[in-house]
């Protein structure tokens, strides 16, 4: 009988969010798991590795083919010391998520979520992140249960092209009305930035980010067009940020 | 007479760092200058921003054309918050850096340096990021000053294609030794993830990261083959990370 495939699973939301504990459940009948995920939430610390400070991991849960680490780190180290100290090797997948909110289009470059996935396939492993169009705690992962498990079955199969992972943003709607999933490009994008201006008891100033996500074209083959029309939206993602059609210009310049 | 253009200046070292000291000296000449950057180092954080506390801005110099500030946030934050609070308008050029050391190949993905850049060319100004191949903040930067300043010039002159930004390293050798300006592609690399493990004073362990980092493949195309070979490496840059050359093997499994 073939042993079945070591599973990490992580997230940004930290250990304790509804998304994960989601994901997890829909993924244990797979393989061994083994969750090793932020004890804090982590959301918008993107690629961030910690270099000034210790880390620290605590086992939560160990059970037979079921192990649960929190840790005070980012995704990325929850990822680095899971290969390392946890698993001493290199897991069989990695799924991330489910999170709370989406990451579609240039999200992903602020995403703990798709730092992790990138972090994975950058070691070699098959790697995904999941992720549901709305940002609430009490948000309903019931309906991404059916695509989750298709994608992360498919993925165990059949494996991932090399070096590439992937990035699912699930519609917030009820399972009748998603209508599938659609393979789509990253749409283009920009958050206009803003910030909450106050004064503190002291008369110094200080600000709360805020910012609205703006669309830029409006492709029906971006991912961003995908969700909002009630399609499970998967981009297949790579760590190349060459801007290859601008080589030849810039040749030209230098 | 034409306006002097509007020049944000930015790193992940802090605004106390040399290699930002050494960049406002070169680039100063070219316009108006205002520097944010962060109040501390920031290496690691790679695209994080800053949601779950305030933002405080602190105004260090103030001349004719030029200002300078420093900032409790990330490289990210700072730019977001000198677009919108310090000069109520999109610089016409960003620079970040001079990096205390190197951000080719994969590095990019981490890097606070790069993230500021990659979020002053979402936001549609022409962005490049410098880093100097030596950790130390006693590297020498003056080296850099003439391939800093042909650069700068170039892209304060001529711009750059629409959506992309320049990662450029700098090796860290005698201006005399260095062979010239080279446009690349991103080396493939990862950093083989290492932990120092300790026992604290109450018997808890902890880990320390480290690592190494490994370059995959060795084209003579790649900006770390560049820096290694004593050329100025520039990469064009987008945030565009779809896997173009997975969609149709992707579309026939979904």
């Amino acid at each position: 009988m073939k042993e079945k495939p070591l599973i990490l699973i992580t997230n940004d939301d930290s250990v304790k969010a509804p998304g994960i504990r989601a994901l997890i459940s829909y993924i244990r009948p797979f393989g061994r798991v083994v969750v090793v995920a932020p004890d804090r939430p982590q959301s918008g610390t993107a690629h961030a590795v910690t270099i000034a400070h210790p880390l620290r991991l605590e086992l939560v849960t160990k059970e037979t083919d079921y192990e649960e680490y929190s840790c005070n780190g980012t995704p990325a180290d929850c990822v680095k010391l899971a290969f390392k100290i946890v698993m001493r090797r290199r897991p069989d997948f990695l799924f991330s998520g489910i999170n709370h909110g989406t990451n579609a289009s240039i999200n992903i470059i602020y995403s703990g979520t798709m730092a992790a996935v990138l972090e994975g396939a950058l070691a070699g492993v098959p790697s995904v992140g999941f992720s549901l169009d709305n940002y609430s705690l009490k948000a309903d992962f019931g309906p991404s249960a059916k695509f989750v498990k298709t994608i992360a079955s498919s993925v165990i199969t059949d494996g991932l092209p090399n070096g590439v992972c992937l990035n699912v943003n699930i519609p917030d709607v009820p399972e009748n009305e998603i209508k599938g999933i659609k393979v789509c490009r990253q749409a283009e994008g920009t958050w206009e930035e803003d910030f909450d201006e106050r004064e503190d008891p002291h008369g110094s100033k200080y600000y709360w980010m805020k910012g609205v996500y703006a669309m830029i074209g409006n492709g029906q083959d971006t991912d961003q067009w995908a969700v909002e029309n009630n399609y499970v939206a998967v981009v297949p993602v790579h760590f190349d940020l060459t801007a290859n059609s601008a080589l030849e210009i810039l040749r030209n310049r230098f």
